[in-house]
């Protein structure tokens, strides 16, 4: 059913040929490719069995209720749930009234971006940044301006400088650990700074925490949001990364006022989450301990970056730069004298390989010759082998 | 955790104060009160046992598939069986490429709203409506214009003055069967109408089917979409009715290039919807008659809508005006001589009975004295005792 209409979209809806990620991950979807191009989990280390287990408990003892219409704000019980676990593992405190449910952590990002951002509002973002997030907030009218980083994270001279420069800046989005391209994690100094400049300038932090948890080396460092004191900082997770993607669970921290506008707008989003994933997290969580699968996982990661360092120091050109995460699924390569990431995709597709360029990754001009690669879902000997097919690529592309 | 911040929200975010149905919707929540206020299933027939069995072999079969992330537009086979589900239920024909899976069918107005309705277009709306519709819209920016209705729904001679009064028109939103709030389905004629005219001016029919299937009286009566030629019809529905609700699984059947363009926005909104769900209703469909569970349904709302309007016939004062619905969830009232209905409900509460006044689900002006009742979720003796109840009040505040 394709028809000639030619329909008449709103300004919110990207051009024809923007997706660029799209058109990547599906070259890297062929079989004989071996793709670090991806952002999945590690599928092999689902809790199947045990979250069977509690599915069954849910449909013996809540089966109406997992079935029915639900809260908007979600499951009472899981909303208890998160707030233990923020608080004992960022610091970060409420009551009940502060915490929404969300259909995965990507709903949180639309629903404040719906909530914030009028057309042609400023939105500080760490240069680079996760992509969706840019596509998000673009969809309701955001400007951006990139903030530039270092392995330390988001510098915060140079935040302050774009919030002057910026008087109309609405938010500030920041990945604060391990973040999603580059694996780098925040200074506990430019996390208390950020709290206050965010207070000072009027202007709201939303802190995504996907990944603090996999941490595999290193310690760990409070969340922005534990030295928030004005309510300028929305904190936001999943259990997507913990637990499984598939369940679409995520959950935003922030002043009631702030919750209660959001559920309005999740209200018209999709009603509420999924009652039946809601009541099986809260069941698995009364029966397993997260802390040590989370431990699992960890150190399956931390296995798989260590190959992939391993592999970047034998086979890559001398001059290539990389980061060295303590935790999270993506390391960041640059390369340098490469003019076109997206040319230096193909020719490593030739061999076999792929990873995301760069470019979708920024907010203004792309870095060339920068990639992310991802270590969390590719098998070890594919790690061994993709790695030198990477790096006979890179070595020919820098010898051209 | 409430601060004294003043939080600076963009246009989208509804006043303080606006929801009217929350606080209705909450005052009837106390135990003593039998409310017809609602807009829930009967819980008692949701297939538990069913499901359990369906969730189990899921995780037994597709354990790690149901658990990771997964595709934007859905599970496929779940898109396969929707589209045979509506050839054969609503002759509604398309392709894999046509359907789109979604966050309940919710989702579907949220991304119709935000993909076509630019700030000041105008949408053409039954009068009354589906409030959450409105809701939806509203946040996208819409003017709405009310279309008159009579028993055989939408008038189209109204829509067609309305099509030519304002040719801003960007989208016409129906529900052709079992109106919420109505309960009135459209003539046949007039979807073939219905359909012409979107075609001659070239604005989107958005056609929202939730209840068509939960049919008790008369003889089905195919879908707007089944009549359009040219892709301006948008065909959206839902499992929350004939299945359960708390799964958040519903879906819109349109041309490629909007389905295209829906999936764009629904990774922003919520990157895909619950897998495990999606997985469970595929697994559900193979191995349960859907039809004899549906016909379950519909007996059950037959008979509870019979004895509600048995108590209307036997308490209620003369004169009042009352719909006689063929399937769904919902009668509507109209009491004469009532200048404020929100003043009757709250009368009405008084005698222990609630119901949901008329005023939100009208774009422009309300009707006086209108209200919806729902009986899909009372028992029937809470109908009968209710019925008593709320014809006593209506005397009271008739003879006042």
């Amino acid at each position: 059913m394709t028809t000639m209409t030619k329909f008449k979209y709103s300004k919110r809806v990207p051009a024809d040929g923007t997706d660029a990620v799209g058109a990547i991950l599906k070259a890297a979807a062929d079989p004989k490719i071996i793709s670090f191009a991806g952002g999945l989990p590690a599928p092999e280390l689902f809790p199947v069995k045990e979250m069977q287990a509690a599915v069954d408990k849910v449909f013996e003892e809540h089966g109406q209720e997992a079935m029915q219409y639900g809260a908007a704000k979600g499951v009472t019980a899981l909303r208890e749930l998160i707030l233990q676990h923020v608080k004992e593992k960022e610091g970060v405190t409420g009551a009940l009234d502060n915490v929404l449910v969300t259909t995965g952590s990507e709903q949180v990002l639309d629903l404040v971006g719906k909530a914030f951002v009028n057309p042609g509002d400023t939105v500080l973002v760490e240069q680079p940044t996760y992509l969706c997030a840019l596509d998000v907030f673009k969809s309701y009218g955001a400007k951006f301006v990139g903030v530039a980083m270092d392995e330390q994270g988001m510098k915060m001279d140079a935040l302050e400088d774009a919030l002057k420069a910026h008087p109309e800046t609405k938010l500030v989005y920041t990945v604060p650990n391990f973040q999603n391209p580059t694996g780098r994690t925040m200074a506990v100094d430019r996390r208390k700074k950020l709290a206050e400049l965010a207070a000072k300038y009027d202007v709201y932090v939303l802190e995504d925490n996907p990944y603090g948890e996999i941490r595999f080396a290193g310690t760990h460092v409070p969340a922005v949001k534990s030295f928030d004191e004005t309510g300028h900082v929305f904190y936001m997770s999943t259990f997507s990364k913990t637990l499984a993607p598939g369940f679409r669970l995520g959950w935003v921290v922030a002043d009631e006022d702030v919750i209660n506008k959001l559920t309005v707008l999740k209200q018209s989003a999709d009603l509420h989450t999924d009652n039946l994933a809601q009541y099986a997290v809260v069941e698995f969580l009364d029966n397993n301990d997260l802390d040590a699968h989370v431990k699992e996982i960890s150190d399956l990661y931390g296995k798989r970056k260590q190959l992939m360092a391993d592999g970047l120091k034998k086979y890559f050109p001398a001059g290539v730069k990389y980061t060295n995460p303590e935790g999270g699924m993506f390391l960041w390569v640059e390369v340098p004298g490469v003019d076109d990431t997206v040319e230096l995709f193909k020719e490593c597709l030739k061999h076999n390989v792929a990873f995301v360029p760069g470019d979708p990754f920024f907010a203004g001009k792309p870095q060339p010759g920068a990639f992310r690669l991802n270590y969390s879902n590719a098998k070890e000997d594919q790690i061994k082998v993709g790695m030198k097919q990477l790096g006979e690529a890179l070595q020919e592309a820098v010898n051209k």
